[in-house]
């Protein structure tokens, strides 16, 4: 089965996610920088989600680029992602809003918690349509970017309670983590060439 | 005629109606737990109606997988197709904003149920443009799942002014029916090639 | 330079157009048939839009297929129809929600001649990167369908103000005239290939 | 490497920004053409931003129809253009709605500088990728319409709190230079095949 028509699904979707999301940012009844002002919350909401979701379509590139063939599992596994990342758009505007209130601020962590769950339980199905020996599996090797967001997002969730800043901090750090260019794949890739 | 832009498009439109759901889902105006929870019916409907459209998308993807190349007829069928899928966001939101009222559950059933029947009309074009020992009739062979789909969502219908509580379930059952991984494609697939 | 991504962009702002049209549709607050039936001048207006920008994207389609290459005037041609196509949600809307008005009828049919005549110019883009002997000229040969429309929507404008029930039936036949499948430039590429 | 889906994602959020910002286009609520005219300046700002998200697209296009394949600083360099393309919307109904008001006309045009400058980072990190002798790098030459844009970007940001006039001159004059086709790009690609 071709991965084509997935890569193409799914792009479409987190195309769809990362724009609507501007939505949220209702344009002001003033014209003045003042009127504009009180829209940070919102917008560093924004520039958060974007970032993530970015992320996801980048690491998403990457890894369908690693592996030759699609299973049913995987587009299942794919489709689970799509829906708890399509929430984020939701969790970023009531976020927003409400100024990074504890409650809502633990909800955004919650929904990045489950998105890179699914992304986790993805990888584990695209590695398994490798069988023994995976490509996939080597590039990413004990994966431990992946098991600190994990961790890091529930302890974010917990730290919204005590003091929402660090929690913000703590899904900034995350983001930063994985902007920074990663070439685990790339350079898996192209040993697996060359080798 | 190609099929590339036809997936392409398809792609395109049903990655929208996936996503432009979640625009229902409005965002509270409080930032506790408790205003969140009136938005279950909403939240309810979305995970049934994303479910759904996933569905569609991989069935629609299979398919298409297994025709050669697309016929005026086709074009038109699959535009049907795309017609009554682009209501499904109207009538989710209509049913979750209504909590499950009885006709609001009914009409989603209908529109369900106008879908599949085009889906049904696609699946015959494509077949068509196969002649006999169409390989795609092969994969699908009686197509229990498609008859019982058209039937449970006639009978859900109905439901709907008994109970909604079976409606949904009705709905519920046939979303998870076609959930289960389907390899009759993929294995009459292989079988052509390898016999 | 190649036509892929011209398809592509077409493609996914078509898909786009077509699937916002919906969100017009507001959710009613009631949950009787009474509180959607109010509705149908809106859902009128929307399949009549849904089918035209699904007419523009089969033909598009097809007039791609019949081409080689793209120059930067078809690339601009391009742009100007998706420009008049981007307005048609909001005339849609217009008319809709003014329960078909003369006003909004004859803008609505304004519209539609503007996107025609682009259509049209950019057809004649494509021809010109063929030169003499275009198959696409061939393919189409004096147009008259494109003819018409772009006659039938000026005499549909008029109409408007003397009874808009008239200028519903022009646009009505306009989509029903595109909707019967054309093979003429399927028949051309066929004769192409084998002569 | 491949650059497919980077052209693929691109091409999704570019279609959905340009068609999106139609949204800020209500409907009015009379039926005749006076209820029409008050939304001049939402349109004329909506033509601008059209053109603009159109001419990006185009350069886009030709950038890597040059470039073989792209690097993990050109995904970045790339989600930073998006990113302030992404805002262009919410910048064009804040103008719009407020009829070309000093504050939201500087706003866009510092918008659009920001976009103008990733831009031009994304087409360095594009040369880098081919090195010495890059064929790009011959393509665009000094790119003086690059340069000519940021510096009439900031002219214009200063200019509108003298006259909005003025840099809404700026804003159409850039758009149109952008606009007649420019064969640096597909010129330098014939001269690369031939020679």
């Amino acid at each position: 089965m071709s991965k084509n028509r997935l890569e193409a699904f799914s792009d479409g979707v987190l195309a769809i996610i990362i724009t609507i999301m501007v939505l949220e940012l209702k344009v002001p009844h003033g014209d003045q920088l003042s009127d504009l002002l009180p829209l940070w919350p919102v917008l560093l909401s924004y520039v958060l989600s974007f970032t993530f979701v970015g992320i996801y379509w980048n690491n998403h590139h990457h890894m369908l680029h690693a592996i030759q063939h699609v299973s049913g599992s995987v587009l299942l596994a794919n489709l689970g992602l799509l829906f708890w990342l399509s929430l984020i758009p939701f969790a970023t505007g009531w976020m927003g809003e409400n100024h990074f209130a504890p409650v809502p601020v633990a909800f955004y962590g919650l929904l990045q918690l489950m998105a890179a769950t699914f992304y986790w339980v993805l990888q584990q199905r695209c590695i398994a349509t490798q069988g023994a020996n995976s490509l996939l599996q080597q590039a990413i090797g004990n994966d431990w970017k992946g098991k600190i967001s994990l961790l890091a997002f529930a302890v974010a969730v917990a730290l919204s309670f005590i003091h929402t800043g660090l929690a913000l901090a703590v899904y900034g750090g995350i983001s930063v983590m994985w902007l920074i260019p990663d070439r685990r794949i790339e350079r898996a890739l192209r040993a697996a060439r060359t080798g």
